[in-house]
């Protein structure tokens, strides 16, 4: 059964009547499991976290875009996040049975629907990008709505499906594919923020670190101790077990420990299982293929500290 | 007291009389330590390692030029290794008192002399690339010595000194400042080759591990155990430790573990005590400024299980 993840961000996060109607057009697709939806009101976006079969993931997201062009006018939009249109971007990630390449036909399919159905034209990124400078989507987006309006036209910048010129309400969309992203957090016994910052220095990319890592340092104030907080975009370069153990290495220098972990939103099975076959390997244990979710549950708690974490964190709970 | 690395490579590893009469040169030049040479007779090539004053550093080039130039036809010249040159790189490299900067301006002004005084033209490299395409060397070398002929009169590839013409003998050289490259294999006591294969692809900048580590796996006959074999390009971001303790902890997982480790060529104090500090740390124990050679060898054997290590690895030693 192919799944595929896909998280549309669009470009309302104050006003709750217009949230409401557009989220309900959401809730009301009963093959498409909506996962969690966040809407912030500085960013003035809400961002959209779906699962589901991908061609009927593709129809909702089209019915979206009908409810997103009545609901939104970005000439009357402000937040703090950049945005180039109503539905500002629109990633597909491969979750069960697809492979990436599937996620960029179906990125492909998607934007040439939402051009031929409401005349609104679509770029192509990340994995799906066809160009060097598409890759990265603010890379696309730097001048946003209003700049979007010039930038279209110009000859490096027309989109890839649809004519040169914006929608004169909605914008314009990015549409691509993309790996799954864990949001990965660790936490730190010391309430000096110096391990974490150092920590989060060695092994993040920027700094010469791990090359699918992103890493920084924060205190919580509620927790009272830091944490090095990560994203880690590609799990099966830099399994969490390694970016795990290389933290607890690097702690000892400040004789400090790990005292949990955390994942931020949800987390593929397989990004678990990877990581707990190398304890399993360690411990001359076998993984046994059917391993219930509960299972799992029990063993990254074990190995891995995980913290707050249960089935429902797990995509493959939903399915 | 500033101090200089520089690798010249020259393009002769067959002919003793010839690599003897360049050698001489180098030999009777007593303000610069000559540490190591050696010539590889499928390469065709000769790679010397020379330490010392970089003023004096520069002076002693020169010299080694003008008796290439007499020595080396690269029209009668073939072997494995790309070459475009008599000399076909002098890289520089800061060890000690000597900035990164410094160290450009050095391989600026050795280009500069080499132009003027034998009108051989040079390509600045590495960190003192003045273009994108030319900060890997490979990607000037590209066609070598026959091919540079015409390459060198296309605009984008004008040499940075000198016209556009190569040398009819000697050919062009690609002169550049780089860091210290630690050559470090880890041994593995196991004699199957995956575990090697697979913890060199965990670590490797180019499958998403460390940014400035290169590794693979290799067998070696004589000793019955695996290696991973590795570069380090930039022992401050990577350093020794870091790289050690997670082979040794990605060994786990297939039952068997480090049984030593050890440097090729030299290494500089700095890189021994920058991965000593985080021991020190980790035992609360402190590091003395003041520590000698020996006492440094001592650690490292006991921490990272260096073997066939003593002083006269070190860079320090020879000044």
């Amino acid at each position: 059964m192919k799944i595929v993840e896909c998280v549309p961000n669009f470009s309302e996060g104050r006003d709750l009547d217009k949230i409401n109607r557009i989220m309900d057009v959401i809730k009301k697709d009963e093959s498409i499991k909506l996962v969690n939806y966040e809407s912030d009101v500085d960013y003035n976006r809400t961002v959209v976290t779906l699962i589901g079969d991908p061609d009927k993931m593709i129809d909702l997201i089209l019915k979206m875009t009908e409810v997103c062009l009545k609901e939104i006018d970005l000439n009357k939009h402000s937040g703090e996040h950049a945005r180039m249109g109503a539905i500002d971007v629109i990633p597909f990630i491969p979750v069960s049975d697809v492979l990436m390449s599937e996620c960029v036909a179906y990125s492909e399919k998607c934007a040439e629907l939402i051009y031929n159905t409401y005349q609104i034209p679509c770029f192509l990124y990340a994995e799906a990008a066809r160009k060097e400078d598409r890759v990265l989507l603010p890379s696309i987006r730097k001048g946003e709505f209003e700049g979007m309006k010039d930038k279209i036209k110009e000859e490096n910048w027309l989109p890839d499906f649809g004519e040169a010129k914006i929608h004169p309400t909605f914008g314009c969309i990015g549409v691509g594919a993309r790996d799954f992203l864990v949001a990965y957090n660790i936490d730190l016994e010391s309430k000096d923020i110096k391990p974490a910052k150092n920590i989060a220095r060695y092994i993040r990319k920027s700094s010469g670190g791990f090359g699918f890592v992103q890493a920084g340092p924060v205190f919580l104030e509620n927790r009272n101790h830091t944490q090095v907080t990560m994203n880690i975009l590609n799990y099966k370069k830099n399994p969490i077990y390694r970016v795990f153990e290389t933290v607890r290495m690097e702690a000892k220098r400040y004789q400090t420990e790990i005292t949990g972990a955390e994942i931020v939103g949800l987390v593929p099975k397989d990004a678990l299982v990877k990581s707990l076959k190398y304890y399993y390997a360690c411990n001359n244990l076998t993984f046994f293929e059917d391993s219930s979710l509960k299972d799992i549950v029990r063993d990254v708690k074990k190995y891995m500290l995980f913290r707050d974490f249960d089935e429902t964190k797990i995509i493959e709970y939903f399915l």
